[in-house]
């Protein structure tokens, strides 16, 4: 069997091949992607769909200079290995490696960042204006799914592309899926128009319906053309993008590289906004992947004749706060969760059989849950809303306008706070910190373990306004603590061998910090540390008195050093006028790469030997100048004893 | 004639009224609103367009229990004036007084607060869904217009009650106008529907034509029934809400009381999602308003027979904004400047006369204006984004995600940054300091007078990637500088009397630090008055030095305290090891309410005079000190010369 798939270093080395070849070389495509990802992790499914749609599009587009921006951007396996780097793919999203999501720095034929959802109709609309102001002449596609297109910026796109008239070919690549299974008004719809029959054959039908058509009757109010209108919204159904001034072309087999290619080809052809709306199967060709789409959506490394983990994976932050939740709303009928297409990621699934009524997947909408939770909570319930950091960004201002103002008791349940790995720089969630420290009335808990976890979500229902934890991505795990109750702006020492120095580690790395006081204690340096446990509002009084009383001051956290807990702190002494020295471990002031954890936390400097080597230094200085301050001292004494 | 306003002190009273009556004081509503709302300012035309409808809602619904979200909120005058607050119109967004948007503080007829755009869906379906989980039964309704159904928050709200299927109503106010003029498909589609016959004569003629309708022959492979529904979608307009599973009732004439009245009784009958699509005529009823609608959204005190306003408005620094953009556009072809839905507010409007396919209303749709924006830059323009601070808050994440991960020049124009006087807590842009200094290679300008912000616009085009420049609302004007050039990463000294103490103002607030320096000269303490310019990167040189040989270092800003620009300076000196007290003046950590600008200022403590105390206060201190230890050392002189 000819490997086709070595034939292409470039998408213009598709133009060699007939359509057998190409489905033959979509064949191919599937298996090296199952023996690669099942290697390295990754997004599965998602890429199996669509095999045959990429190979379609660089059929159809010439993406040396026709733009092609990917939605989300998990789906752009294929094309990157359309796109001469399927050598690569041995680093696929490891530190230094290929990344998993489309990067401008890449490759020419990469047009746009992407890695959060419902980006790519903008993106696509910015440059398709812009080439209309430049007079250039070239193709804009924006290849977005079904489950991405319930984003509210999506629709923001939709409507001003619908007014702009600008030619721009929106691929609708509609698996009936986001990440989860589908939810809303708009999924529903699809879902009918999924029953209509075909492109190919529709166009005849419809023609021929046409010539048949009935005169109407003169009580008709209407022109006879208008009916015709309304009988192609029967036969053509994509009345609601017809609506808002797109053409439609659909629906298409997505798994049939010729129909998809002649519809991307029609679609080049017909002028202004147009949508071609192709169906695909999740996980098409792997057959557990296309059973279990959710699990092969994002994997680590598995069995391909299994479909099973190699690492099967332990129990994470995540599932600690969805059993939290559970346990609470078990005592509570109040309770409520609410996630955003992610029940999966963060842990609700169980919650989600045990109290189906009471939790409430709104699609990928982070706007719209928090909103909807403000008015949950001025309705009379708790609700928590479950959602990643760097998503959680999407709805700032719904934080401050919707929940803080009215001082509502809507919990946030902040996950895969701090640095992800190997999803990298779109989806590290280090804002946080920064942006929601400043608002008034929220409370923002980091908790450094399990159990703290789990005490937080109770302390939650303690409060009468907003709160929010925070908690990072990973293994949970229990620290020997002393189980100190959580009190509304209260830290607590975790331990304390002397006051050499303090170091006060935010959340998780608590687990670093007790490396780093075995550390120090192992050469004589005698060091606390700290769980401040509240973000928000700050215990002063511990974090004062042993700023005063210990003779350095060390602050871990992950998230960006600026406006991040260090700096706080730093405030908070200024404020108090303590003129301390506190120095701060976080990241620096640029975007985190992709890379496993290890990795990246020596790039940026938070393992255990970066802060003893810093407070070794520190007090090998120190002592210095004690011995010398002494030796000043012994000099003059004897001066004035001679 | 008899006086029906009087009579309301409650909702329950509009009972005692036929419709006959509910005219009359629908006119009487409209006097009374021309003339207090002629001497307070405020939002004049919307609430004109919503007098019928909101007597309307007063009779079929109950809110003492029944609960309604109004979208934006500044459309909420009738609905205050028929729930007991006619008195206090006086103080209509006063200091103190009526606040111009809902406030659930207010009363019990609130039941959400509002000022953004696009959140009354969400709120509404979160209580709904309350309702329901509570076994509750009373009724909600969002009153949203046609303009705010552009933010796509609006729309992932409509998708989750789509599928949600719990009773709601949506009450779609579609007066053809967001601000300005709307945009956007869906803006046309609701064009299209406005000709259909209104609602009563509809029903009617549906029923009457579908009888009517000849059978279609065996030819056609679907059934009849769903013919039927293909011709419901010719004569129902509401097909795009239909399509997402809402019920549609309307068009409704919006000023027949009788009418709407009757649709959300009619609404209230059906289970499910509903929209009520009501036309009204924005600035209804006052001449003036309906010709210039964006001229009547907010105005300040007018002269309601002329139209003109009392104080007419000075140059703005909307105003210097917009046309230094415009120099800039003349020169260079790839500058295009995008809003969202305010070109009015930023002072676009020339900009839009003289280069109108170089700039872009995309609606309120802030998520999407940035992305759009990235993406032009990407195709080689230089977009310059115009818009509040307080809605840039709603595309924090598109900022980091989509322009600043890609380093693409783009140039936010944040307008409003800083307290906004009236429109109060909701409006105030103080929190971008503290979100979007911490996004890395973002270049962060705040210009201290009319000249500094026409130069930091020309500095951008110096830049190749994406920068910010923050400046307030309210008049423009000059100061004594020596227009030293911008140059990023470099401060300014603007007066320099001494070193007693430093002084760094933030943007605009300069104007007041040079009153300070006069006030402390003349007791003959002598400062030093800096300009940072930047707010990040920040001039280390500069600060570092003054604070340095500065006795006293002060920070003023218009931005919340917590991560505000005087904890960046703070976070610098920690960073050079520069032991320094940095006193800050700046928002405390609560929400900031409305007033005039002069009662705000002195409720937070940013007026001259809060300046000069402290200052005044820790410089006597510190004389005494110095003093202390200069008697000290003569003590120990003496004793030595004994």
């Amino acid at each position: 069997m000819a490997s086709y798939l070595h034939q292409i270093q470039s998408p213009s080395d598709l133009k060699a091949l007939n359509n057998r070849e190409k489905k033959q070389l979509a064949a191919e495509i599937r298996e090296f992607l199952l023996e690669k990802v099942s290697q390295t992790g990754g997004h599965l499914a998602s890429n199996l769909g669509v095999v045959e749609l990429t190979i379609a599009l660089h059929s159809s587009l010439n993406t040396f200079q026709d733009k092609v921006v990917w939605d989300v951007g998990h789906q752009c396996y294929v094309h990157k290995l359309l796109t001469g780097r399927r050598d690569d793919f041995d680093s696929l999203r490891q530190f230094g490696g290929l990344s998993g999501f489309p990067k401008r720095y890449e490759s020419i034929h990469d047009h746009f960042n992407t890695g959060h959802s419902a980006t790519s109709l903008s993106a696509a609309l910015g440059m398709a204006t812009a080439r209309d102001l430049k007079n250039e002449s070239y193709q804009v596609a924006a290849i977005i799914g079904d489950g991405a297109l319930t984003g509210g910026m999506a629709f923001e796109a939709l409507n001003h592309a619908g007014q702009n008239r600008t030619d721009l070919t929106v691929v609708l690549n509609d698996n009936e899926m986001s990440i989860a299974e589908n939810v809303g008004g708009l999924s529903n719809y699809l879902t009918r128009i999924r029953s209509f029959p075909v492109y190919s054959r529709l166009k005849e039908d419809l023609e021929s319906f046409i010539g048949h058509l009935p005169a109407l009757g003169k009580s008709v109010y209407r022109t006879a053309e208008k009916a015709k209108d309304s009988i192609k919204y029967f036969f053509v159904p994509g009345v609601l993008f017809e609506e808002l001034g797109f053409t439609y072309i659909g629906p298409i087999d997505g798994h049939n590289i010729e129909d998809v290619t002649e519809a991307l080809n029609l679609s080049k052809k017909i002028k202004g906004p147009k949508v071609v709306h192709v169906l695909t199967v999740k996980g098409k060709g792997y057959d557990m992947a296309e059973k279990y789409p959710a699990k092969f959506h994002g994997i680590g490394p598995f069995d391909v004749n299994t479909g099973k983990k190699i690492k099967p994976s332990a129990k994470d932050f995540s599932a600690v706060a969805g059993s939290a939740m559970e346990a609470l709303a078990e005592k509570d009928e109040r309770i409520v969760a609410i996630t955003a297409a992610m029940p999966d990621g963060t842990g609700l699934n169980n919650f989600k059989d045990r109290f189906p009524n009471r939790i409430f997947d709104v699609g990928i909408a982070e706007q719209h849950a928090v909103t909807f939770a403000a008015g949950q909570a001025v309705a009379g319930l708790r609700p928590f809303f479950a959602v990643y950091s760097s998503f959680l960004q999407r709805a700032y201002d719904q934080v401050i306008h919707d929940v803080a103002l009215q001082r509502l008791p809507v919990t946030f349940m902040v996950d895969r706070a701090g640095l992800v790995g190997n999803d990298g720089e779109t989806h590290h969630g280090v804002f946080d910190i920064s942006c929601l420290s400043a608002v008034p009335g929220l409370t923002i808990m980091s908790p450094s373990d399990e159990s703290d976890l789990k005490a937080m979500v109770n302390h939650t229902m303690t409060l009468s306004g907003p709160s929010l934890i925070r908690y990072p991505r990973g293994q949970a795990f229990t620290l020997p603590t002393d189980n100190t109750p959580v009190k509304t702006g209260k830290g607590r020492v975790i331990k304390e061998y002397g006051r050499d120095f303090v170091l006060i580690a935010v959340g998780s790395l608590s687990r670093v910090g007790l490396e780093v006081l075995e550390k120090a204690k192992e050469i004589g340096i005698l060091g606390t540390l700290i769980d401040p446990r509240f973000i928000k509002p700050l215990d002063h009084q511990l974090l004062l008195e042993y700023g005063q009383t210990s003779d350095f001051v060390y602050v871990m956290e992950e998230n960006q050093k600026i406006g991040g807990f260090g700096s706080l702190v730093q405030h908070l002494y200024q404020e108090h006028d303590l003129m301390k020295k506190v120095t701060i471990f976080a990241l620096p002031d640029e975007f985190t790469e992709q890379g496993d954890m290890t990795a990246l936390y020596k790039q940026v400097g938070l393992t255990a030997d970066d802060l003893f080597e810093s407070i070794q230094e520190a007090w090998k200085n120190h002592a210095s100048k004690v011995v010398s301050i002494q030796s000043d001292e012994r000099k003059r004494h004897e001066k004035t004893a001679n």
